[in-house]
């Protein structure tokens, strides 16, 4: 479950009656409460909550407390920074926020990846195929007959397998090929599969193409603005549970 | 001057006295006094603030007021995601924080650097070649008897070509050869290149090297680190104005 909240997305009956982080706080904090039974995973999308200002991880943190602790939780936050840099923003969220998990671009390379990776316990999951259209642009240009994607993908897994940490992919949904070439080569990496929904991926073509190995499949906008009425709490369990069973998970 | 203030490194009589986000916010706020003389621009890594928890925010915004208007200020943040979400950390930075410039990551691709864009005056500086040891795995990957920080550089900057921002290019001081051919193709393209002084690049190299194109070179530990007693500041601004009259502006 992704939390992404757009404030020109959310309920005017919230908006109109709080102050902008605390109208973002409480939607999320309803959509938590009435989805975590449906959901494996919380993906917490960082954009929505620094673009509210100072308060937005005040409004972060009070929503990822509200997490139950037996439900995963994704700092979606895509950082990727110099080694000493990095080490600052993995203590910011594995240590002051307390996620378990982060997204990770892996540009700069290993020792920006690394940091990542020193947490038992705690998950990196690296941008290797995009969902986005802008994927096309770096992520897939050819090296020795190889997409970047892949070189990306098995190096940051080796990476892993020398870390305390886990380290798994962000591999898109909108492209089934891509996802199942990927699988082939790295049968038990975990992966988190964005862009199922309102991106256009099928959820049952996802499934297949995922194989045996571990998955997060991320459903963000179709299930949290599933009514912007007073009923969007039920609205969005009803779409989460729908979106459960068609992964038949 | 790149603000990257690491707790472990503070002056004890500041972190002894007081919280640590104040203690922070202090220094930087006491460097950005002594130095902006010296200074084009002031560079903040967030990273540094994100780990000071819910405060961190704040702390930032406290130092960035604290920067005189005739100064640009850099979002050293590496941003990077999709569209949508794109525009959320644009919002934040730009809007939300005030700053005049970013760092951005291109792994997403177009999409992803595009909300960077969009407003007039302001810059995105996006990541090309980096000054860290993990350049290599990825950014120097050849790809058709051209590495990819190239191709990264020259799409980047014919993106920017068609938008209202402008387009810069982060290029690191460690390889000086390397910064000579992207200046060669790209003759007028801003460079903000770190890496001179604690990470060994030479500052006579870099300005031979990135020819007669604007840059700004960044230097961070080596001048806010110059003292750990109460003579910080003056230490600082000491060691600014050498870098100032070492690069001859």
């Amino acid at each position: 479950m992704g939390l992404d909240p757009d404030p020109g997305r959310l309920p005017s009956h919230l908006t109109d009656a709080l102050p902008l982080p605390e109208a973002v706080s409480r939607f999320c904090k309803d959509i938590v409460a009435a989805t975590s039974d449906s959901a494996v995973a919380f993906k917490i999308n960082f954009a929505f909550f620094e673009a509210l200002g100072t308060h937005g991880y005040a409004a972060m943190g009070e929503v990822l407390d509200s997490i139950p602790a037996d439900v995963l939780t994704i700092a979606d936050a895509k950082r990727g920074d110099i080694g000493n840099s990095a080490s600052f923003y993995a203590r910011a969220v594995f240590d002051e926020l307390g996620f378990d998990s982060i997204t990770v671009s892996p540009y700069m390379g290993r020792d920006s990846v690394d940091p990542f990776l020193t947490r038992e316990g705690t998950c990196a999951f690296v941008l290797a195929r995009t969902s986005n259209p802008g994927s096309a642009d770096f992520q897939q240009l050819m090296i020795q007959d190889r997409p970047l994607f892949e070189t990306v993908a098995e190096r940051v897994v080796a990476w892993g397998k020398e870390s305390r940490g886990e380290a798994g992919l962000v591999v898109g949904a909108t492209d089934a090929g891509d996802l199942e070439s990927l699988r082939s080569i790295l049968l038990d990496t975990p992966f988190l599969i964005p862009g199922v929904g309102a991106q256009g991926g099928s959820a049952e073509e996802v499934m297949r193409a995922s194989g045996s190995g571990p998955v997060l499949i991320n459903s963000s906008r179709a299930v949290i603005y599933a009514s912007d009425g007073e009923d969007y709490a039920a609205a969005a369990r009803e779409s989460a549970e729908l979106t459960r069973q068609r992964l038949g998970s």
